[in-house]
C-alpha cells in the first residue's frame, strides 16, 4: 500500500452512498451528477480569512472527501481555491490508480474556473506534478472566451495531461453554471463533485444555480472561526411579495457523526 | 395532562444530560452554570431578517428546548428577542407546575436584559400572561443603574411575580457578564439557559465571555437562510503575534440526529 494511501471504513462509507452519483458510465442527457461538498464551522466558515486555508475538520473527514473524491469523474474548484491552497485535487484511497490500483482508475478530472487567468498553475503546481507522477489526472482550466492562456501555463497543463477550455462570460465576467455543466458533460463527465471555495459554493446554492445539485454533503466542526472569514452564505430570496423567505433547505437528510465532526447528507428540496 | 403540554422521550433526553447542571440546587461560589442554546440554519443564521421570528427547527427541537428549560433555574434572552418574538419563556413539558405538575416546579426564571427600557412589557406580554395563570415564573429584567423603569412597566411585572433589577454599564451601555452572572447567583439562581438572539450568543461566544461558558447545546436545521439574517459569527480572535485564529473549540462532543435536524452538545475547549 502507498505510504500516504488513505481508508475510509465502509461502515462509514455505507450510509453516504445513498448520494453518490450512480455508477452506470452513461451520462445523463445534459448535466453531470453534481455533489456540493464543503466543511465549515459553527459560524458557517470555509477559512478564518480569503486566501488562507484553514484545517477544519479532522483525519476521518479527511478520509471521507478522498473516498468521495474516487465516486466522482471530476471536482471542480474556483481559482480563488486554486491560488490560496495549491490543491492536490487527486485521490489517496487505497486501491484507486496510483495508490495501490491499476493506471489511473478511480482519479477523478480535477477542474479548475479560473475566467481570468488568475491561477499561476505551472511545474510546481500539486496537482501536475501528480499528473506527471501517475497519482492523478491532468487538470481542465476552464477560462473566458477572450482570455489567451499563456504560452508557459498551457505547456504545464498539457504537459501533465491536462487542458485548457473556453466558456463565453456574462457581463459580469461570469460563466453560465449550466454552461460550465454542459461542457463537462459533453467532455464525457457523469459526475462533479464541487469543493469550493466561498464565491463557487454560494454561486451554487443561489436561486438561480441550486436546482443543478443533486447532492449536498457538508461536515461541520464544532468550531467558531469569528468575523472576516469566508462565509457560506448565499444570496437572499424573496417572493413575490417581496418577503424574504430561505434561499433552499434539503430533504431526504442523514447526519452522520464522523470524529468530533457531522456530516450532513440530502438533497436541496426543491428539485 | 395540559392540553398544550410537550413530551421529550427519555431515549432523547439521556446523551444530552451529561451536559446539563447538576441538580445539587447548591449555587457554585460565584456564578451559575451556564448552558448556551440556540437554533440556526446551515448558514449560521437564526433568523431570516433581524425582529423576525423564524420557525427554523421541527418539533422534536421544540420539545428539547422545554425539557432544557425544566433543567435551568433561569433562562436568559436579549431585549431584542423580547421586542422581536414576544415569548413565552416558560416551561411546556408534561409534568412540570402548569403543565400536569404541581405549584410551579420546574418552571424557569425568565430573565431579560435591557439595559435601554426598549422591550414594552405589559399585561399583554405573553410572559406577564403565562405567570398570572401560574403556568411559569414572572420575569426579571435587568436595566441600566440610570436608567429607571416606568411606573407601568413596574406594575406588570410586579403583578406578575417579577421583578426590575439594575446593574452598571460600561461606556456602550452594556453589562459585564460576570456581573449579569454574578446578580443572578446572589439571587439564588445556580443554573441559566442563555437563548439568545443573536447579540446576546456572539457576546457570550467572544473571548472576553466565552470562559463563563459551561455548556453549548446548538441545535442546527438543514436549510440556508441566506444573506442579511441575524448570524452567530463571533468578534474575530488574534494571538499576540496578530494572527488570527479559532475563536472557540467545543470539547467532549457529541452530534444527535433528532428529527430532520442536529442537536450539537460540547462544552468550550478552553474552561
Ligand atoms: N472548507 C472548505 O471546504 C473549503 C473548500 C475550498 C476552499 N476553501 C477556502 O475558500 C477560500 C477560497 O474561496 P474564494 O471564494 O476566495 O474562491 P473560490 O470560490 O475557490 O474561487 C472564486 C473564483 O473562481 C472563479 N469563479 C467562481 N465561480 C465562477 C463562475 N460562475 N464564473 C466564472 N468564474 C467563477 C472566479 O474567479 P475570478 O475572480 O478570477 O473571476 C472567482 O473569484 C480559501 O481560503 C480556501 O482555503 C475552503
Ligand atoms: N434561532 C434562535 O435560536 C433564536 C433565539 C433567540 C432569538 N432569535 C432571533 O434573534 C433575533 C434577535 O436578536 P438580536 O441580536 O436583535 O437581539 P438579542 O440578542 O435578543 O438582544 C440584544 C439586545 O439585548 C441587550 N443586551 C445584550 N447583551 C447585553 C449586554 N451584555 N449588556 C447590556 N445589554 C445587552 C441589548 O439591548 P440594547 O440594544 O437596548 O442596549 C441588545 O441590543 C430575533 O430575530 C429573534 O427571533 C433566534
Amino acid at each position: 500500500m502507498s505510504r500516504d494511501a488513505l481508508s475510509f471504513p465502509s461502515s462509514s462509507a455505507k450510509p453516504i452512498e445513498h448520494y453518490l452519483p450512480e455508477s452506470t458510465g452513461l451520462a445523463r442527457p445534459l448535466y453531470p451528477h453534481v455533489t456540493l461538498t464543503y466543511a465549515t464551522s459553527l459560524d458557517a466558515n470555509l477559512s478564518l480569512s480569503p486566501g488562507v486555508q484553514t484545517a477544519l475538520s479532522g483525519t476521518q473527514s479527511k478520509a471521507m472527501t478522498h473516498f468521495l473524491r474516487s465516486k466522482h469523474a471530476a471536482i471542480l474548484i474556483g481559482a480563488g481555491t486554486a491560488i490560496a491552497d495549491d490543491p492536490s485535487l487527486n485521490c489517496r484511497i487505497e486501491g484507486v490508480g496510483g495508490y495501490g490500483g491499476p493506471g489511473l482508475e478511480g482519479q477523478p478530472r480535477p477542474v479548475v474556473l479560473d475566467p481570468k487567468g488568475r491561477w499561476k498553475v505551472n511545474a510546481e503546481s500539486k496537482v501536475v506534478k501528480l499528473a506527471k507522477e501517475g497519482r492523478g489526472l491532468g487538470p481542465w482550466v476552464i477560462g473566458a472566451q477572450d482570455t489567451p492562456i499563456e504560452e508557459s501555463k498551457h505547456r504545464a497543463l498539457t504537459d501533465a495531461g491536462g487542458s485548457y477550455i473556453t466558456l463565453p462570460t456574462d457581463s459580469s465576467g461570469r460563466f453560465d453554471w449550466a454552461n460550465i455543466l454542459n461542457i463537462l458533460g459533453t467532455k464525457g463527465i457523469t459526475s462533479v463533485m464541487v469543493e469550493g471555495g466561498g464565491s463557487v459554493i454560494n454561486e451554487l446554492l443561489s436561486p438561480r444555480a441550486i436546482g443543478l445539485v443533486d447532492s449536498v454533503i457538508v461536515t461541520i466542526a464544532p468550531v467558531w472561526l469569528g468575523k472576516n472569514g469566508v462565509q457560506v452564505c448565499p444570496d437572499e430570496r424573496k417572493n413575490e411579495g417581496g418577503v424574504k423567505m430561505s434561499v433552499g433547505k434539503l430533504k431526504d437528510v442523514r447526519w452522520l457523526p464522523l470524529g468530533e465532526d457531522v456530516v450532513l447528507c440530502g438533497r436541496p428540496a426543491w428539485q
